[in-house]
This record gives C-alpha cells, sequence and structure tokens, in this order.
C-alpha cells in the first residue's frame, strides 16, 4: 500500500465522520456521552492496559479450573488488582464449587494386530469425564455423527468406543451458531453411548481449526446410566482416525485417562466497585468468569472478559467519571463447569438489598467489538438501541435483542437486563478450550476497544 | 463458555435475523441478491480456497517486488491460476516498471568512544534509498518530531543522522489515520533532511505494533537537494535510541546500505474475466496489487487482495453465476512504488472499446469485511448505499462515501466509482511492510469473507 493511499485515506475518515453524524439522532443521550466517548477511546487506545492486565493474570494464574490452586491465585490476584486499581469495597463472595481434575494421564491409542501399539492419538479428557484404571478401556471404534445414530447402532455399540465425529458447520456466519450445532455430541455423547452399552468416547473437538489441539470442555453424565470415560480428539487426527475407519475391517482404541472428581471447595466470586454518587445500591454489574479451562490459559475464555471488566471501571476513574449508580466489576467463579458462581451472586442475602440495573458480560473472546446483545423486554430493547450510533463509532452499532452471557443469567431470570458484548468471532473457536487460547492469541488493540465499549456501556447504565 | 450459552446463542441468531428482517426495505435488488449471497457464503466458508491461493503465491512467489525476479513469477504464477481455475481470456498487459534492490546491506550502528561500534539498531532501507560505499555515512542523531522541526535545526543538522522519530498515534479509532498522520516523516523526510545539511536519516516504523521489526515503505527525492540514505528503525530501537539519546552528549550512529536503483524494466498487469453474457464490453473490474514490499510475502499487502479477486470470479463460476456484464480480475503491477501498473491499465489502448461500470479494490489488509468505501459522485454512492442491509448480513453494511484504492484510482480520475473494501484494520499495520506480513498473519475465514463481500458486489454491479 502505497503513499498515495493517505490522501485517499483523509477522504475516507470525512466520508465516514458524515455517515455517522447523518446518523445520529438528535438524542440528548447521544450527544451527551459522546464526548465521554472520546475521552475513554483517547485514554484506553494510549496503552492498551486491559493487555497489561491479561498478561498478569495469564503469567500469575494460567490455570484456574474451579477448584484448583490456580483458580485460588486467581482470585487473590484480581481482588489485590482491583485493590490497587483502587477499586471500592472490594471483596470475595464465598462459592462452592465442584473440583474436577484431568490429572496426568490422557490418551487414546490405535491398536495394532496383537494389541500393539499403532498410533498414539492427540487427545484430552472432556471436563467432567470419569477416569479408567491402568489398563483403561478398550473397544473397536464405531464413528458417527450424531447421537440420534447411536441409537440405531443396537447390538455393534455393546463394548466399543463410540466416535462422534460430526464438524462444526463452517458455512455458518456466526462461529457460535455453528459451535451449538455441533456441541451436542461433547454434552450429551458419553450418556448416549453408555445406554447403547458402549465402554468410552471419543469426541471430534468443536473447533473450525484443523490442528493437532484438542478442544475440551464440559460433558455431562446422568444417574441413571453408566458413567463412561470421554475424550476429545484433535480435528486432524479425528480425520485420520476416520480415514483408517475408511480402510480397515476393524479398528481397535484404547483409552486411558486419570481424570476425577474430588469433593467440592470453597472458592468465590470477585467484587469491586465504583460507587454511585447518587445512588449507591443501584448496581450496574459488569462480569465475566475467572475459573478457565486447563489447556491453555483461558485468554479468550474468560480472561479477557474479566480483564476488560476491571479495565473498564478503572477507564471511566481515569477520566474522571463518576456515575450516578454503583458499577461493579464481578469476577464470576465456576462458569465453565458448574454456574456456581452466577447463582451464588444472584441469591446471596445482601442482593436484597441492592437494586440491580442492568448486568454486562463480555464472554465470546476478545476480539474487536461488534454489538451488544440485549436480554430484555422489546421497549428495553428498542430504547437502548437508539444508543446505536454512539457505539457505532466503536464499531459496535449493531444493538439487537439476543442472549447476554451465561454468568450473569441467574440475573437475568430475576428480571434484571443482560447485555453481551458481540464481537467479531471468526478466529474464537480456534483457540476455545484449549492450548491455543494463550495471551498471544489476543490481540491488545481489540482488547482493549471491547473494554472501552463495556466502559461508556456500563457508564451510559449507570446514569440514565 | 459452557454449554448453557448454546441456548443462549439461539436466542441471539433468532435476535439478529429478526434484526435484519427489520432493517431491510423492500427492495428488489436485496431480495434478488440475498439468494446469491448464501450460495455464496455456503460455497466460500466450505473450504476458504482464498487462502489455498495465498499460500500458493506466499510458497511461490514470497518476495515480488516491481522489476524482481519474484515479481516476474508472481506474473507467471496469477495467469497459470486464472487459467487453472477456468476464468477467461487470461493475459498479460505489459508494463514498463521501476526497479529498486535493497542489497545485502543495510545497517545503522551506535558509535562508542573511539569510533567502536557499541549497539547495531534493527534497521532496514525504506524503498528507494540511495545506497553508500562502504564506509557507509556516519554522524551525531539528531531525534526530531516532524519535517517542521528540521527546519529549525539550523547549523546543528550539517552532516548529522536525522532520527524521526514521531509515532503513529494509536488513540485514532481508525488506524490509517495514524499512519496517514505519521508516514510524511518516511516519504518526505530524506528531502527536508537533506536541504537542512544532513547526511543520512532514520524514520520510526509507522507502525502500533512494539517490536523489533522494521517496517519500509516508499521515501522520495527530488531533484532540487541531495539524495540521502534512508533506513526505517523498528519501534523498540527507536525508543531505546531515544533513550540513549537522553542520557548521551553525543550520539553518533553510522549508516551502510547495498541499495541502488536500476533500469525500468518490463513487467505486467495479470487479467483474466468472466466474460458477461449481455455486454461483454462493460466491465467490472476487481483488483488488487501483485508487487509487494520485500519484507515478509506481502500476504496482507497486497497478496490478500490478489486472491480474493481471483477467488470471488471463481466463487461465482462455482455458485453458477452468469453475469451480464464483464467482471475482470486485475492483479495490478507496481502500487508500492511507482502505481505504474494502474496508470497503464487506465491508460492501454483497448481500454477504448471497453466502458467500465466500475471498479473495486482490496488493498487494506484480508481481515473481517466492515463496510464498502464509494468514490463517486453522491447519486451513487445514495443508491448503492440501499444495499446496505444486503452487506450487514456478511458483516459490511457499512457503505459510505470514501476513498477506494490507489490501483483503481486512474479509472477513477476518469469517472469510473470506486469501491474499497472496508476491514477491521486493529492489526494492519503490525504486519505491514514488515517481516510479519506473511501467511500465518493471515486468518482463513476472515480473508474468505473479503471474498464473498467483493464476489456479491461484482455480481450486483455486473448485472444492475
Amino acid at each position: 500500500m502505497a503513499r498515495r493511499l493517505f490522501l485517499v485515506c483523509a477522504w475516507l475518515l470525512t466520508g465516514c465522520t458524515a455517515t455517522l453524524a447523518a446518523d445520529a439522532p438528535a438524542d440528548s443521550i447521544t450527544l451527551v456521552y459522546r464526548d465521554l466517548s472520546r475521552r475513554l477511546i483517547a485514554e484506553g487506545l494510549s496503552e492498551y492496559r486491559a493487555y497489561a492486565l491479561l498478561a498478569e493474570l495469564a503469567r500469575e494464574a494460567p490455570l484456574r479450573l474451579s477448584g484448583s490452586p490456580g483458580a485460588e491465585r486467581a482470585v487473590s490476584l484480581t481482588a489485590a488488582m482491583m485493590k490497587r486499581l483502587g477499586l471500592e469495597r472490594v471483596r470475595v463472595e464465598s462459592v462452592l464449587v465442584p473440583r474436577w481434575e484431568r490429572g496426568p494421564v490422557e490418551e487414546a491409542v490405535v491398536l495394532g494386530d496383537g494389541g500393539w501399539q499403532e498410533l498414539s492419538l492427540s487427545v484430552c479428557a472432556l471436563g467432567g469425564s470419569v477416569g479408567t484404571d491402568a489398563q483403561g478401556v478398550t473397544g473397536p471404534v464405531i464413528e458417527v455423527k450424531s447421537l440420534q445414530e447411536v441409537k440405531s447402532l443396537g447390538e455393534k455399540a455393546r463394548g466399543a468406543v463410540v466416535f462422534y465425529n460430526r464438524p462444526m458447520d463452517p458455512t455458518l456466519l456466526n462461529t457460535f451458531a455453528g459451535y451449538g450445532g455441533a456441541v451436542d455430541q461433547r454434552s450429551g455423547g458419553a450418556i448416549e453411548a453408555a445406554r447403547a452399552g458402549a465402554a468410552g468416547v471419543l469426541v471430534r473437538s468443536v473447533t473450525l481449526a484443523r490442528d493437532d489441539a484438542p478442544h475440551t470442555g464440559s460433558m455431562s453424565y446422568t444417574d441413571s446410566v453408566r458413567k463412561i470415560p470421554a475424550l476429545a480428539i484433535s480435528t486432524l487426527d479425528a480425520d485420520s482416525l476416520s480415514q483408517i475407519l475408511k480402510s480397515e475391517r476393524e479398528v481397535r482404541v484404547r483409552m486411558r485417562l486419570s481424570a476425577r472428581t474430588l469433593p467440592d471447595v470453597l472458592s468465590g466470586n470477585v467484587l469491586g466497585e465504583i460507587v454511585g454518587i447518587e445512588r449507591p445500591d443501584e448496581i450496574v454489574v459488569v462480569g465475566g468468569h475467572l475459573d478457565a479451562w486447563d489447556k491453555g490459559h483461558g485468554a479468550h475464555d474468560n480472561g479477557a472478559g474479566c480483564m476488560q471488566a476491571i479495565e473498564a471501571l478503572d477507564l471511566l476513574k481515569r477520566v474522571g467519571f463518576s456515575p450516578k449508580r454503583t458499577i461493579r466489576a464481578v469476577m464470576f467463579m465456576n462458569e465453565e463447569n458448574g454456574l456456581r458462581g452466577g447463582r451464588a451472586y444472584a441469591s446471596a442475602p445482601t442482593r436484597a438489598s441492592e437494586r440491580h440495573v442492568a448486568a454486562i458480560e463480555a464472554d465470546r473472546g476478545g476480539f474487536a467489538p461488534r454489538g451488544l446483545s440485549v436480554e430484555a423486554d422489546s421497549a428495553t430493547v428498542l430504547r437502548w438501541a437508539r444508543w446505536s450510533p454512539l457505539f457505532a463509532d466503536l464499531g459496535a452499532g449493531r444493538i439487537f435483542r439476543g442472549g447476554s452471557g451465561v454468568d450473569i443469567s441467574p440475573l437475568v431470570s430475576l428480571g434484571v437486563p443482560g447485555i453481551g458484548l458481540v464481537v467479531d468471532d471468526h478466529r474464537y473457536f480456534d483457540y476455545h478450550h484449549s492450548e491455543n487460547d494463550t495471551i498471544d492469541a489476543v490481540h491488545p488493540r481489540e482488547l482493549e476497544m471491547g473494554a472501552i465499549v463495556i466502559s461508556l456501556l456500563a457508564a451510559i447504565l449507570a446514569d440514565e
């Protein structure tokens, strides 16, 4: 791109501004907050502090699955971080959380004639899976594309390793829709296979990436059927295994896992605030979940959302904004495998003396913001959609009715309007729940843009 | 992100669709092309073929500065690629291009007492710079923040190495604006420093990244002043040098470059088409520039735009779309240091028998599309802006008046409406003109999304 483009750019920018100005209704909210928006942008983009916070979290508490020592370090760290930044009333609200441990062994090997190991597959235990004994479980592999297909396997399934291999549909524009269309294999696959008499399950990683990294995530059991072990397999090895199955009469796999579930342990949600100057008991929550799967460092999922919440409050402090209502950052514990933190927060006795006016969550990765998904009655959605021109400046002008966030869903159930930060999600599932989800996968500027959107939104909700 | 989010997602999706439907005017163009859009999305996202083409280009012709052997390989390769994909009337239109060579030596060293080398800086020659002899040029470093400041240096500048160190402003939302605000140091810095009597210039890399990679790019001389050598310095080393200057009385730097300008050589623009079934002589151009700076592989700048152009035509073929007018992919040569290809295309004798109805260029990196910047009269901009709901499905609903593209600027000067693909540009200048601009920096899905937008736009323009 040559020098001449910059002349062109000047015109482009003029065009942009003109378009926005033309779009903007003569709305007092828009006019009042445009100045705040400018200050937040100037402050946020000058340093990208959300990224520095995320780097600190990833360094000090990279592994922080609920109940683990890392999760407790993350609780202490974020409480200390909030205090250091001058947030008020910083505290930890206790939550009893499940504790599942992966342990050192997670393997699936294709066995050759005579039971010799022929090929080691790239796998990891699904979150919540039972373990096996040292011998593991061995069975012939049966590839299926759906839970429905397992039901029709009949006697064949008995003692088998059921291999769920339906890929995410890449042709859906919204990658969350692609994820939603494939993840039933992971969440419900072990139950269905166990009902059919299977010995274990292998589940194709729910990702659009074709690489060697297995992607973990929650799976469930039900009391009425046997608990069988469950492994995620990388997409490349899922494709390889599928190829082998096409050419071999019978392919036997041995699965071994050291995973286990331990007794619940005490953990907590971390809270910190900018106390409102007029209505301190009216609350705008800005949240993310502090726990993360124990692959990668939970940088996008959801260190990003947590650090954006803290940075959003700090940004408001740095530009000297004093909200009328209280803006509260909440690091929810245990979103990934229990939602205990979200439930505990919504039902805590101290909530009785508070009125929540809105809850915001960013849990779709730390990418460039595109819009706001509002989970509320139509009148509220329409009212808030009027802010679209203001957020369009930040690339997030699409305000529509939709889901908000998992951690805040218990609040939403109580009638609190929820808002999810919608981001550019093309890359998200490349990283999600895998060793790829490290700080390198997060772009400082994209992350900060999300924090700026959240801070502006929180400010408006706290004052209107 | 836990399983529960998918219930939420379903609602989110429903919300999205509803919003779009509500936004869409009952416009026949929108209704007719929505089906085409769906087919292009399904076809494009099933394989991400633009990325495969880009990988081929990066592998076979990674270095392709105008006039280089790599550029000629790129010409042959893309012509062969077009033929292989069944494009029609594939041909190369000759263009005489400048040839500048970096050569093996480009260094700047901070000299200690007694002339010993103390510190080697991370630098590279700016495109077009003259070289030095083996001794190089040595002078005291004077840091400045603007061309204006150089004018006020007076006698101090004589024999000095002028160090331009004004960073890109990160607080501007549009990174192109930040680039435009800093790049005068690179493009005009040597002229201004030579006027003041300087021996050479060091220019802070025009990027928001803080790393060790120097970013090259075009710079200019004027006949009336001496040509002095010019190096880009990485942002980290620019900061280090600035620190050293704060603590030392005098800092001397020696610059050595083997850069040189050779005689012009013959190269070419590569053209391939889907010939229109009703008006074959009416043309919609879809272009990118095939030449690239000789650092990195020009993956984003502008292999991406070239391969998106070819993929856009191939996508239309794959979904069975036969345009009324001709859609022509053009790989322009020599955008980076001359614009000879763009000018030659617009003025070629064969253009006289053609009527160009529009020209599209994607030269802002292969990122997720956000909109279309239309360089045309107001009536045209307003007419095309009605397609916004259609492109909003693809994330590119923002259609506004603005600059289009450098290669197509000679066409635009002749009255042809130009359209630039606007993308998410937060990351672009991290890679731009540096060794960072490799295939790894491009995301297959984001790249394909751009190709889909271009193919849909080209189809509409070819038929309306």
